[in-house]
């Protein structure tokens, strides 16, 4: 197999950590029980391994509760928790212009149903234009502002503690889909004042695919979206009203969560802040490069003070398909991800809907000679013509 | 680590055959990327690894449509997304006296939602008994059957191929919880005629826990417990109406479903039928050495011929606390599940919702020394009183 240069680390990160690896391996062979389903050795042994991980995310983020840490298969099944989990009939959402799918179908499904409406509050040029935007939006019967932390397309960060303060004062639930923030941004949910976070596992956690978290940082207890056996309370006929058996029915994914443990170890070990800012730098010096190259559009000023960005970034060339560059990074064994990125919305707003970008995102393993061929590739394919 | 003897298999079977460990290595190096999501060799080569477990799955059950297989993220899911995807306003459901927590408490939340009604018909002595009693309990209103294929806890099966002609004569949705019957019981949901099958991957297929399946053999368009991203159709705000995009929503467990074929192919090596006799051997021996022990109660006669049982039973001793003799056992290095099972409905049939029962599970790993060890154990508990 040719080397590869992987630079679709915002879909999923690779390679993750050998600790990450050993640990799945590990899972299969030491914590093969279902935890909480069995009294005998193995399964309370498996049972204090996936505890781990949920200490190890309660301490990631700053939840006080390692119960309210919950385990789903990926972030989506999260957002989905937490948005059925408090529609509630009459109510409105008010979410971002720049929300993934995973925000804006479940929101568009709630409307459907006639449960809650919906809209949303587009980003300005500047955090006090968007705060302003986010204050117009809100109406008598909203309940909650939902965000993501950053857009997955063009990087673009929201002002989550600005907005945090705003959804306090106005008594609103604040929801946060951190799949491309945690991991990279210090994502504190008690100084942040986030009430429910949303992760993918698999992405800045370094865990694997199949792994998600819901953390739950307010007293408001979710319906679940899901019942089934939580090995405990059988006899009810209902969920238990405790967190964690409350919204996670049925066997857990024990392998992926024993390893997310050592993916979020592994970010811990080389601080968020210090592979933010390694990945910027590595994102700065692309856009840089970028920037002087007149065949290809970028939509973000990353450099601009007034804006802030997690480590990525998206760009087309010319008016070439965002697909077919891909394709041609992909012949040079480079890896990008083209397309919409499942993010209508965003790409809406940029106006990119009809050419879709082209997605850099690097990693904790991302080199300098990574970026130099990326760069060497994406020149050659715009003087290409 | 002192040796265990694993007969906790209907929980999670232990230990998962060496192809799976290995399957689960390769995926996290080899098949990193994010199906559907880039157009990058890895993203290729992982989508069609994952493509071949639907291939293998499809082929084991006997459903059509490799794409009308789901994947889940366990048994639960699988169960939730049908009958709620299924559920319409004034409709009833008609189950069995039997059913796990992971069909009863949606049924029961569905009720409380006023979405549809719920009753159970009563398993009987023999087949016609039982077929008689839902015959009875179909409604003007009912929708589906729903059954399980066996009592996670007695191990007793129901009719399949006698409740589907009902369900048919009737035009009702029949709808299997496979969580016990996959990988041990020939499931052919074209004979059998069964619409939809849920099926755990870590029982009896011998995938990694984390991993379930929806097989949609029937026209009918299920509505999506959840919305996301799907790598389809990106800019319409809702699902697609192509499975599996419909009902597979954020990223899959690539590492457990390319683990899962492994399993499946297994299981298809073993051959069903020869698993079945194995395991039932071993619970013969099992019933026939605890019948003959006045201080054990045994709940079903597996030997009738009358009636029919996948290879597992559950038993008790005199009037102490299934857990109890659980513990017991535990300490002497043999895994077993005590309590309740997640499945009230069944200990309210059988009147042990107090004690509860321990349940013995072997798998195609048991062997006859894995037996005579258990025997001597659960003896040596029955006679100390």
């Amino acid at each position: 197999m040719a080397e590869m240069i992987y630079f679709d680390n915002a879909a999923t990160t690779y390679p993750k950590p050998s600790s990450v690896l050993s640990a799945m391996k590990n899972a299969l062979e030491i914590y093969g029980a279902n935890p909480g389903r069995g009294g005998h050795d193995m399964a309370f042994r498996t049972a204090e391994k996936i505890y781990e991980t949920r200490v190890e995310a309660a301490d990631f983020f700053h939840l006080p509760e390692p119960e309210c840490v919950i385990f789903t298969k990926n972030c989506t099944e999260a957002l989905n928790t937490v948005l059925w989990g408090i529609a509630e009939k009459g109510g409105h959402f008010l979410s971002s212009s720049l929300e993934h799918n995973a925000v804006a179908r479940p929101l568009a499904a709630i409307e459907r149903e006639g449960i809650c409406t919906w809209s949303t509050a587009d980003i300005g040029a500047t955090e006090e234009e968007t705060i302003k935007n986010f204050k117009e939006g809100i109406k008598e019967n909203t309940i909650a502002i939902v965000c993501t932390a950053a857009s997955n397309v063009f990087g673009t960060r929201l002002p989550l503690k600005k907005l945090s303060q705003l959804a306090k004062e106005k008594d609103l639930y604040f929801i946060v889909d951190a799949a491309q923030g945690a991991g990279i941004l210090n994502l504190d949910m008690q100084s942040l004042g986030i009430d429910f976070l949303c992760a993918a596992g698999h992405k800045g956690l370094y865990g694997p695919m199949g792994t998600g978290l819901l953390l739950c940082n307010n007293p408001k207890l979710l319906k679940p979206l899901m019942q089934g056996g939580t090995g405990s309370q059988s006899m009810l006929l209902q969920q238990p009203n405790i967190y964690p058996d409350r919204l996670e029915s049925g066997t857990l994914n024990v392998p992926g969560i024993i390893a997310l443990a050592e993916g979020i170890r592994f970010v811990k070990k080389q601080g968020v802040e210090a592979l933010y800012q390694k990945e910027m730098r590595h994102i700065i010096k692309i856009y840089e490069a970028l920037s002087a190259c007149p065949e290809i559009q970028l939509y973000e000023d990353i450099t601009n003070p007034c804006k802030q960005f997690v480590p990525l970034l998206s760009f087309n060339i010319n008016d070439k398909h965002s697909e077919e560059v891909g394709a041609a990074l992909a012949k040079d064994g480079i890896a990008v991800r083209a397309g919409l990125h499942c993010a209508p919305l965003a790409h809406n707003f940029y106006h990119t809907e009809e050419q879709g970008a082209v997605r850099i995102c690097p990693s904790a393993f991302t080199t300098e000679k990574d970026v130099n061929c990326l760069l060497n590739s994406i020149f050659k394919i715009a003087k290409s013509g």
